[in-house]
């Protein structure tokens, strides 16, 4: 038969980089397109433990349905966790557990917009949370992002084109794609202009506690007074991404509907996992555990920015991210960069994503590519970026 | 601040049977209202054993990102099983795992259905797929049930009555709330009936290996020629609801529309857990599984069908269901249904669930309420059983 899709469906079209991420299953190319943490930051032996010790002790309590705010305990000591970085208010706000941090951005999005409503994010942003906001068909507005966060002067003329602008979604710490971080400065500016246009930010913050270099920075969520900030987080970068446990802290009021949205979406988030999450937090040392991540991923950014600087065409420019998981390198103006990814793929097997999949409209031109130093191994980061340093050398000379 | 928030989550309101629910966190309540799996129908030992090897054996499988569409083992023998049901055409289908058979059927939804579309259900059904459906804002219309199933001269008059019948949600096997299975006919029928006005069916079939009498009735999936039977299932019932893993099966075409979906809600389901279900049934013997969970589940009921009616008022009629969780019992017509259950917990702590509930207005008027055996202790059932007896002669006679 002829299947009649909904409008939101149809309206997320396939995506143009598909035939680059087609390549991306041959376990021979070098993965600078993933994004996966980094395997030997998994903490595989105290989940072990933990996992053994529930599933002897209270074995019903880590199968059977719990309710869909999440596992008290561990909401309790995520609360607890966010009172001391001065991102929870207990009279104003409130927390649950979320399936990842994209179930938190998705139901966000659900909650605030009906259709047409315009959604603002960063140009460019990631990826999945853009998709989840296109699947609620919002008018999804990409603002651009300078080097110490969105541009403001474009966010206000925006903001005035636009029309119903619930929600900004930004990504304040080492962003995906580009590995940059907001500025003190424009979190303040940013907030004052979510005041002053009467919009709820949506701070996303996968990779807070992966600061590997710089100063912290405070969250926009510390700063806010009216109770206009959504903070979501995840357990994904910090414990491992497999068990999809992320969390969400807003205003109270915000809370309970992203709740009644997430009990009709998944009722609630593997209670096991969350168990174990719980347990993790509660008996590890954490202090440590986030030093041992920090140094993993710090080794892994500065080899790569070394094969950077002493392969790449001084032709071609890049971050050099703080924290996280990403680089975003730009090819000179007017390049064809899909041409040097699909050739970087095809003939050399080094899979970089194309900056235009970070786009509201990825048929937009971009000239930069989004590499990640997390998911290859030392040796894959070394041979890669000679690779693409070759090349690159090749299409814009020393 | 004042918030915005869009127009398909300001329709779902609080549940009118809230004052009754709030009783159900009290343990000292007799927890009739309940839908949990029995406790003592987990395969503790087995989800321990094989959590165990696959942390150590594999532990980066079970905790990295993983592929939306599922672990492809998992996939692989779920279809393997559901070809031998006759549910599955390998040219035809696809089949995704889910975080649980609420996820499949809200995706379906979603997929289907843009505001203001019709999706048609039973009246009574399951509560937890009716709100999935209203958060999309569907114009949601319920068809009486009879014993039999739903009713096929309201169902064909609803048909022509709306506009844009997209979906037709059924849940054949001892449905939730009433405990009733659709006759082979009516599968039959109705399924014609999706051919004559070209709508799709969402079959929900969350409780089917629990069938502990009578025979087995095939699934309307199983009667699909044209590829317009969506088939949701779920781990819940036969392994363990906490841990979200759920199935369904669907033509290709609408399969690749709800991974798009599924993507942008919660990327995939937790993959150990998916990993823990295909260990489960590629390794443990399946048949003698299901033999011991249906005779847990038969002694349930037959025990709570003796104390109805060895206690309860003539007056009270009651479903006798041959499988499933629930027993949907009816008072005396006129009767005043909301007083006799917060009397029954409020003044006799037994909790039950009033059978407006499961309407899609829930101020409408109902005679019924929802009573489960799977989560009481044999004990609460006598126990309850008499409680409940005893009240509904007190409000009916003898």
């Amino acid at each position: 038969m002829e299947f009649n899709f909904s409008k939101k469906v149809l309206g997320l079209k396939p995506s143009a980089i598909r035939e680059i991420l087609k390549y991306t299953a041959d376990p021979s190319v070098i993965p600078f397109a993933a994004g996966n943490p980094a395997p030997d930051a998994f903490p595989v032996k105290a989940v072990e433990e933990i996992s053994e010790k529930i599933l002897k002790e209270n074995p019903i309590l880590a199968l059977q349905y719990s309710i869909t705010e999440g596992y008290p305990p561990l909401r309790e000591a995520l609360k607890e966790d966010l009172i001391k970085r001065g991102c929870f208010d207990p009279e104003v706000d409130d927390l649950i557990i979320t399936s990842g941090a994209q179930q938190a951005n998705e139901l966000s999005a659900k909650v605030f917009c009906d259709e047409g409503d315009t959604l603002l994010c960063e140009a460019p942003s990631f990826i999945g949370s853009l998709n989840a906001f296109k699947s609620y068909n919002v008018n999804l507005v990409g603002v651009q992002l300078d080097s110490d966060g969105i541009n403001l002067e474009k966010l206000e003329e925006t903001i005035k084109a636009q029309k119903c602008v619930k929600l900004l979604y930004l990504i304040p710490n080492f962003q995906n794609p580009t590995g940059l971080t907001m500025s003190l400065e424009k979190r303040k500016a940013v907030y004052e202009l979510a005041r002053k246009y009467d919009f709820v930010i949506l701070e996303d913050d996968p990779y807070g506690d992966l600061r590997f270099a710089g100063e912290e920075i405070p969250s926009i969520k510390s700063m806010d007074t009216d109770g206009r900030v959504i903070y979501s987080r995840t357990f994904s970068k910090i414990l491992a991404p497999g068990i999809r446990v992320g969390y969400v802290a807003a205003p109270k009021e915000i809370i309970s509907k992203i709740i009644v949205c997430k009990q009709v979406s998944d009722v609630h988030t593997n209670i096991w996992a969350q168990v174990v999450a719980e347990r993790f937090i509660a008996t590890c040392d954490m202090d440590k555990h986030f030093a041992d991540l920090r140094k993993i991923y710090k080794r892994k950014c500065d080899l790569m920015i070394k094969g950077l600087e002493e392969n790449f065409s001084s032709k071609v420019k890049f971050t050099r991210p703080e924290g996280g998981l990403f680089i975003w390198c730009t090819l000179p103006e007017g390049s064809d960069m899909m041409g040097f990814c699909k050739k970087a793929v095809a003939d050399y097997k080094v899979a970089v994503v194309p900056g235009n999949a970070f786009l509201v409209d990825d048929n937009e031109l971009s000239t930069s590519f989004r590499i990640n130093f997390s998911t290859p191994t030392d040796e894959q980061i070394v041979k890669g970026c000679e690779i693409l340093g070759k090349l690159s050398k090749e299409m814009f000379g020393e």
